[in-house]
């Protein structure tokens, strides 16, 4: 059952999750019209990162819409109406996206079709594997289930921080010298955002989840991590397109 | 009348049928746009694909409403409403996807307009009588009624394969090397995902249907057959079109 919330807490929550819906859909209409502005071969990142926040977009109206049909406003406080609230909309989102999140960082490096392949393969499938092993975990309401699928989720997440720190070492390496900060500053911007996800479903998983302060701040937490992770990243992978293209067009002119 | 489902039961096929709305609109998306990347010649195959998952996007959506309009929660259950669950969106979505799939696949093979033309004569008409005829067994409860029109829908699918695995042959020797094997994996895909919808069908007639997790399992293999079938045909029909244009080029210059 929803905890109860006092207005305020209710209105930051919506207010965040509308908020994201905004800037979601804003970050798509960016991100395709900006595919223009860089090189025929760098456009598919872009696209890629319109699709992210697209889906994302559509999520955070599903998950308001769910979340506004959990609560009714009783005495000055936001009670359950017993109409659960499907958090689990945030996995459907993420097995489509994260995988997408990672097509769009090895897209705008633009390797060598059989490295791309090779790389995109074993992101994707971990990526896939991480979020399915948290699903049955994320609907239980036992701690000891809880518990051991979010460990067997965090085997394929260490294994995707181990493909991009060091497998992806060379091919970093490789990229002209404007380009190499932006990179290795949007892998730190996958790891740290992406970090914040195993501390949310651990805090559901201690039962700290049960108090309102806390349900609030999971999804404040959540949804700023969405954007960054989503939108954030996006703006990373725009701008090593867009320096890549000059690098490029200036030593070809 | 449905049959009473767990919550996570009702969440899953609730989450997946979402989980495609996104999926289907992120690949109308991406196919309209990847339009650019491939020879004048292959964009209609690329716009028949972005169509045919914009269908499937909207029928998700009806699909989803209808679903949830037929369930309410009651003591932790979901039960029927007495409002039926219009399974039957499911037939519209084919009479319209079904031949603009084969549309697209025959499309992309860029064949002389008077071979191109004879095919998608036969095919059309075959896809729409396959459709047409599942339809009054789907909608039947008499176990002989919909066993006499599952066999009649069958004759147009097996002419189908005929015409896709002994007559298109030929044509598809004469692609170029690189596209052949994606062809030919395009036609096996079109020939595993078309063959769940008869199995779901028998499944239904057998009256296996009436239990709770045969219905889950009948939404979620609909679902997932659908999104391989369409967003799945799609991505390989785009491939086809790039690795052709490449081709071309590569000759060309």
């Amino acid at each position: 059952m929803e905890p109860t919330l006092s207005m305020n807490q209710y209105s930051l929550v919506t207010n965040l999750m509308s908020l994201t819906v905004a800037t979601m859909g804003a970050a798509a209409l960016f991100f395709f019209m900006s595919r223009q502005s860089v090189a025929a071969k760098y456009r598919v990142a872009l696209t890629v990162s319109g699709l992210v926040v697209t889906i994302a977009c559509y999520h955070y109206f599903r998950i308001l819409e769910s979340f506004t049909a959990a609560y009714k406003l009783e005495d000055g406080m936001y009670v359950a109406t017993g109409i659960p609230f499907n958090d689990a909309y945030r996995y459907a989102d993420w097995l489509l996206t994260v995988p997408l999140l990672l097509v769009e960082l090895i897209a705008v490096l633009n390797l060598p079709k059989k490295e791309s392949a090779g790389l995109l393969g074993k992101l994707t499938i971990a990526a896939v594997l991480m979020i399915a092993l948290g699903y049955p975990g994320e609907i239980s309401s036992d701690a000891g289930t809880r518990w051991l699928w979010g460990w067997l989720s965090t085997v394929p997440f260490l294994y995707i921080l181990y493909v991009l720190f060091v497998q992806l070492s060379g091919a970093v390496d490789r990229q002209v010298d404007a380009a190499k900060v932006l990179i290795k500053n949007a892998r730190l911007l996958i790891f740290a955002t992406w970090g914040f996800y195993p501390i949310a479903y651990t805090i559901g998983t201690l039962g700290l989840g049960s108090g309102a302060s806390t349900e609030v701040a999971i999804q404040v937490g959540y949804t700023l991590a969405d954007i960054t992770a989503k939108a954030g990243l996006g703006v990373f992978i725009f701008n090593i397109a867009r320096v890549k293209t000059e690098a490029e067009e200036g030593s070809a002119a």
